[in-house]
């Protein structure tokens, strides 16, 4: 926005106006490094969970650290969750960022058929820096949660029993485009070798809606980002 | 779909019925190792300007070819060009393969104030690679057309006078659902550090729309996805 400070930082503890907030070392070196902030200058900093304050940088040595300016809270309005099958190779990497940038709340990888989820405890962890570099990047003031993977049985049982489902399918409908604003969104995509017949089947059976995102075949990757661009482009 | 033979491969010249056409050794490798076929299989291919055809292999080795059985053609009923200006690093690789994936007619790159396209030529080539795997990919009869950089004003010179313009923008209007399932579509997105205000009004008065594809901000090929997802999902 025309007239504010062009740095945006993410600090899970922001503290209220007039306290003092450490940075982390990957924010502290962000801030002088990327956007060769220095101290005395004002910057925008997120709690990733609704709030963005305005800090003065008082240091940014080993122990950085700056003084809260004011601190304004945001409620979620749109909520989007993205059920995931494993895509090929390091697909995922990309999706993440492409997902979080686009303000999908939550990523659920699934564990499917015909897809696992390997070595997902080191992968979980390069996916939450993934997604925290897409906070700063997009600016948001919610960043998105990045689940341990699950079976879409326990994923059935834990979704809130109001929301809107979709399951990307080439057999499925055009999304058309009105009446996705509000309200939580679910998006399931399969794995890269497809979901099983049975598990189509388990979730139209849970209200998962066939949606069809293109006259093609689509990557998973490319499947996800698409349902969750149609969702981000449905309401402003 | 069901009863296809699952492989599908890129032949530029398909010929017609009952004749024999010579399988390039990208292909021959990809029907040998990736799809496991072998001589004698019914594969599926297409020329990338609309046919598609029945081929039965006949031989794998160096001087690879296949006899065609078949040959069926579809016209292009949606059209839609992404103009884009260069993101950062090597990200348009990937965007590049997403939007073959999602079959956009051609793929334009805009030299703009604040980002040029560097190493065009050898990032052409490469790009024309990842466009024919990701025809491959997806089953399409159309192979995405990557144009040589281009500025605005000659871009606007070589624009068909019938199409619908928009400019992805964070301060446009939501696109909406409705009505972009025919005719030719142009999606103009700025380069990474964005369009100048001149850029900007150059577009919107050549009917540019502004657009709003996300309430964040969005990367360069993160837009540019976005855009296309918008446009492939909107009509089937």
């Amino acid at each position: 926005l025309a007239g504010e400070p062009p740095s945006f930082v993410y600090v899970p503890e922001l503290g209220t106006a007039g306290s003092r907030v450490a940075l982390s070392p990957d924010e502290a070196h962000y801030l002088a490094r990327v956007c060769r902030a220095r101290v005395g200058d004002v910057v925008r900093a997120t709690d990733g969970r609704g709030a963005i304050a305005r800090l003065r940088i008082a240091s940014l040595d080993r122990e950085a650290s700056a003084e809260v300016e004011s601190v304004e809270r945001g409620a979620r309005v749109r909520r989007a969750r993205v059920w995931c099958g494993p895509p090929d190779g390091e697909r995922a990497d990309w999706l993440i960022e492409k997902l979080a940038e686009l303000g999908v709340e939550i990523f659920q990888p699934l564990e499917c058929e015909r897809g696992k989820w390997t070595r997902a405890a080191e992968r979980l962890e390069r996916w939450r820096r993934l997604s925290i570099a897409a906070l700063r990047q997009s600016h948001r003031r919610f960043l998105m949660e990045i689940r341990e993977p699950l079976g879409i049985e326990a994923g059935l049982g834990e979704l809130p029993r109001e929301c809107s489902r979709s399951l990307a399918s080439m057999g499925g409908r055009p999304p058309g485009g009105a009446g996705h604003s509000e309200g939580l969104w679910v998006g399931a995509i399969g794995p890269a070798g497809g979901f099983t017949h049975a598990e189509s089947t388990s979730l139209e059976a849970a209200r998962f809606v066939p949606m069809c995102l293109s006259d093609g075949r689509l990557r998973t990757e490319t499947a996800a980002l698409a349902w969750a661009a149609w969702w981000a482009a449905g309401g402003q």
